[in-house]
């Protein structure tokens, strides 16, 4: 960073491709501050953003920070914020490079940012699954909506450390950045982060890539305590995971011939997660079918 | 760009120093719907980020746009705050090149822009001013918070074509981006865009550059019209024009040898706005006074 806090703008040394997103979370549409801490809120809307770099297999670099503030609103509460979102900026090894803050009806965190590239041909994006791929998802589904449900009070856990780690996985999201880099060096053909829940976002991927992914309920990875949240919600386990949003863990394709380098690029990550496939891509109509179960879900196709 | 609209971020091909800054323009607090169509209002708001590029003497290059919709918005009304942000942008030279939807309690929008350089030595930031650079502005002043004025019915103008064209200076101000870059190369040695008004964004150059700016309130470049409008509202013109923001006019600082090089370099532009000095920089405790009438803006040094 060469110019930053005092001037007009930030100058930064660039790369040769630039990555960029914008992403806003907003009190009462996106949280409810009830229920999330100052460094909460800040961590998620940072890692919100930070999860669109990752699933194009891009190297985070700056992020751009304007926030809104209601009348009234508390200065710790504006600190915390900035803290979360510079906690996890740290631990991502992103910059956060500049900001604006005004005035605003509601709180809101809006988030661009900025990541580098020096070879586009290693940057994936959602349109290059092809048929016969394997459809994989990185760690585990379900767990921030689960979380929400734990928050919100609809649904008790009495394992209090599954509750604590799913109500974690809501508040503190984790970008899968290093994920996303290996996955896109390793050859994934198509990637989206999961963010509106597996069947949306897939949905996403299959419209662009114009292909048609079989998904497996039965196969998908489910966060621990999801399966008693979903019971105390009515709800079926996997059929829950796959519509909750807001996992941030990634979807992508894959031949399968590159599934082994893709096993050993995740496992050579410190501290990464792992994938499991769960469909394949077809040939056939484009879009999203559940081949087991896919009552729960019939209608998702229909988005597309 | 060579990824865009459908992939979780845009990729472009960057230049080796990039230049951002982000804007949020909100309903109630930085404009009313009610005083503005939504082609102004896309306008204004990308006006105001653009403006802090060309502070930086940087070439503009992509807008990134974040838009907040109340519940119950007009299709036509986002699409209208879309046409007027192109609009703007196809004069600039800048690409809208991402961007995001979401809810939210009133109307707002974010702009994410990023300018590019190829030297950072030709950009400029608030902090190079000198005892005995010549300080100066282009345009006129005081046209925008003239024309709100009569946007807003608390003054009238008999002259309807003057009229107009304050309310456009209000509703579809132009960022200084060719000025700003020609002001850089001719060697401008601090600069900052007018949005909060010449006393306090004077203000913030002087605390960056640790200077005194001394400046006349009669030497003031004021916009047509904007004497009948002030003595409307019983202020005086040159101090009405001085604490009226969202001009998006530049101050700069230059040494006085460099004056006819900003000169012949404003000269040469198309459809640029000329220059004027309004003041110089001395030794001297930092801050802004006005050597002039300066009764009517005391305080305003207090601010550093």
């Amino acid at each position: 960073m060469l110019r930053g806090l005092g001037d007009d703008a930030t100058v930064v040394r660039a790369r040769p491709y630039a990555i960029t997103s914008i992403d806003t979370m907003v009190e009462g549409v996106h949280f409810r501050s009830a229920q999330l801490s100052g460094e909460e809120i800040g961590h998620r809307a940072l890692a919100g953003a930070l999860s669109d770099l990752a699933a194009m297999g891009a190297e985070s670099g700056e992020a751009y920070l304007a926030v809104g503030l209601p009348r009234g609103s508390d200065r710790e509460q504006v600190l915390a914020v900035a803290r979360g979102a510079q906690a996890l900026a740290g631990e991502a090894g992103v910059t956060i490079a500049g900001g604006d803050v005004s005035a605003a009806p509601a709180l809101s965190v809006c988030f661009a940012v900025v990541g580098w590239s020096d070879d586009p041909g290693e940057l994936v994006g959602r349109d290059g699954a092809g048929a016969g791929d394997v459809v994989c998802v990185t760690g585990e589904l379900g767990g921030s909506g689960a979380g929400l449900a734990l928050i919100e009070g609809t649904a008790r856990l009495s394992d209090e450390s599954t509750a604590a780690a799913l109500r974690a996985r809501y508040a503190r999201p984790r970008p899968r950045l290093a994920e996303g880099r290996a996955l896109a060096q390793a050859g994934a053909s198509a990637m989206i982060d999961i963010s509106d829940g597996l069947a949306i976002d897939a949905g996403h991927l299959a419209r662009r890539s114009r292909a048609r992914l079989e998904l497996s309920l039965q196969a998908l990875p489910l966060a621990a305590g999801v399966r008693e949240v979903s019971a105390a919600l009515d709800r079926e386990p996997a059929a829950f995971a796959a519509a909750a949003g807001e996992d941030y863990e990634l979807c992508f394709c894959v031949p399968p011939a590159g599934l082994a380098a893709v096993e050993a690029a995740l496992g050579e990550l410190q501290r990464g997660v792992g994938f499991i496939p769960v469909g394949k891509v077809s040939d056939g109509l484009p879009g999203v079918v559940f081949t087991d179960g896919g009552q729960a879900l019939s209608g998702y196709e229909h988005q597309l």
